[in-house]
């Protein structure tokens, strides 16, 4: 099935949206908010697929018309978001770029570091950023959402705790990242909020192009209008969901609407293009000595989608224009202030 | 006031604690949970802080006495968990003893990762962990719980949104760190799960104590019933909770509810004791050229807490055991796993 967040409150309003991605219906009588449906899958689970297939045949009631401009993310924010760096490929050409040669374990050991969590843009929000300086980019990524899973699990023990599939925007301020990954704590200030797809689709929608822990589709990016790229999800995927799970849960259990990403997608194959501006800037720098293309400015549009095999768009696109913050001073705010005692 | 949420669903039953720690009320008919509580402030304040008086004044109804052993974490789970490491001292001094230089820079840019928020250990739950061999440690902190603020904020403008303030022990597995850090993406595997104070208090209730955004009392902490340190939380802070809001809002809002950490507390003067393990190893390597103390066993307890001018706990005591984690393999769950294909 499909599910959405319609934009209200903290937490959005769960609604259940077809097939085709034209119609909606509200789930509130099942679970309020998506995040609620997670914490009770088992409770809740059938009843909203019941809703799903009524709304598919036409005999649902006060279906309208789905508008994902009035999307949320699926889950406006969440308890986790830790995000891998499956297609290791893409790893190895970074580094290959600056001169660096790449560890061998990381064809072994996972990549992944734990993002903010705290709020995520709607599909269709805009990226606010202060400064263009400090190197805009988006990385296209398929998610997956989690339930409830021990500590100690491993991927033969994986099936079934994936309960949904997302698309993401991670969103990356490159300029920021050498000096926040030279103080050895990992990303911080240079990973603002990310986005998602405005619909989270279950695993048994997917498919024959669900397998392998794997989504065997293209991702599809484009910037400004223009094809940027279009690798093959399921192709040069080193770790898969549920070796990426796995690493999550060695040390800790995993929480119900953990949201865990499989990075940059990114194909050995160069004429299927990139997901992110950093790739095609490396791949530049490999060729020409130097980067062309230059990180996103203010009024540049990104748009990330996927595409089933009839060319349906299955989870509805992020579309984003990267837009300057201007942060207003309320002196209000400092009425009471006394910066050496506060109350 | 001070608050606390019982072990109760997976957020928790808000509760109001009386400022000697002997008894509680709840306060659902206020606010169920303290997420809840954090995500209407404004409207729930005021009856808060309204049922505390009535609650040390005696004449609160249906009050009953307050017992630790049922709390939960004060937020069993929450959208962020920013962790800092704010008493430099510290850092400089583990930098020296693998001797490493330590940038001038770390002096005035904050060192801060995101850590796991998904799930927190209650106060006095076990730490559980499946190896002695990955180095446990505890870490005593001080964490303080902001509400909603914007992008861009900067130090004068922190003022009022500091709403709560809690101890920690960030727990951490020392013998992951340096390969987990060597890859460059920050800590992961090796900071599970961490456990903050029974009771979360406002700034008003700590006085005089709490000025210039720091919070001055010594934090005692007890490895298995002996002292281990006592450092001022007061002395040797760096960088106070308003800079680290300003670190972490510079590139992104930051949601109510969400906890700053200021990394272990630490002392230049010696006669203090440390808060974590690792600090008195790098002591030990500094003077006898290997470390003598070992990192904790199974079975082994710590204590952390926190005393005001007239000897009374704050928070109520953080004391937890180190038990050995057994990851059970439920068969059952294999019965329908075919691993090529998940449906």
């Amino acid at each position: 099935m499909k599910l959405a967040s319609l934009n209200h409150g903290r937490d959005g309003q769960l609604i259940v949206v077809s097939r085709d991605l034209k119609m909606a219906v509200h789930a509130h009588d099942i679970a309020p908010t998506l995040q609620f449906a997670l914490d009770n899958w088992h409770e809740v689970e059938a009843d909203l697929q019941h809703l799903y297939r009524n709304l598919n045949d036409g005999i649902a009631q006060h279906t309208f018309p789905f508008n994902l401009a009035l999307c949320s993310s699926p889950l406006p924010r969440a308890y986790q978001w830790a995000d891998g760096s499956a297609y290791v490929n893409h790893v190895e050409l970074v580094r290959k770029a600056r001169g660096a040669d790449m560890p061998e374990s990381f064809w072994t050991d996972p990549l992944m570091y734990q993002g903010m969590s705290d709020g995520f843009l709607a599909p269709t929000e805009d990226i606010k950023v202060a400064d263009e300086q400090w190197g805009i980019d988006f990385e296209g990524e398929i998610a997956i959402v989690t339930d409830d899973i021990a500590m100690g699990t491993r991927t033969e023990e994986v099936h079934g705790h994936i309960k949904l599939l997302m698309l993401v925007n991670d969103v990356s301020l490159r300029n920021l990242i050498p000096a926040e990954l030279a103080k050895g704590f990992g990303f911080f200030q240079s990973k603002p909020s990310s986005a998602f797809s405005p619909v989270a689709v279950t695993p048994d929608e997917l498919g024959n192009s669900w397998h392998d822990y794997k989504l065997h589709h293209r991702l599809t990016v484009h910037l400004n209008g223009e094809l940027f790229g279009q690798p093959h999800a399921g192709t040069d995927m080193t770790f898969n969901f549920a070796e990426l799970i796995q690493h999550v849960a060695k040390s800790r259990a995993i929480c119900a609407g953990s949201i865990i990403g499989s990075g940059t997608v990114s194909n050995k194959d160069r004429s299927s293009g990139s997901c992110c501006l950093a790739e095609r800037r490396m791949l530049e720098i490999l060729e020409y000595g130097h980067a062309e293309t230059p990180f996103m400015k203010f009024g540049d549009t990104v748009k990330i989608e996927m595409f089933d095999d009839s060319g349906h768009s299955i989870f509805g696109a992020i579309e984003q224009t990267v837009v300057r913050y201007k942060h207003h001073y309320h002196d209000e705010d400092l009425n009471h202030h006394n910066p050496h005692h506060q109350q």
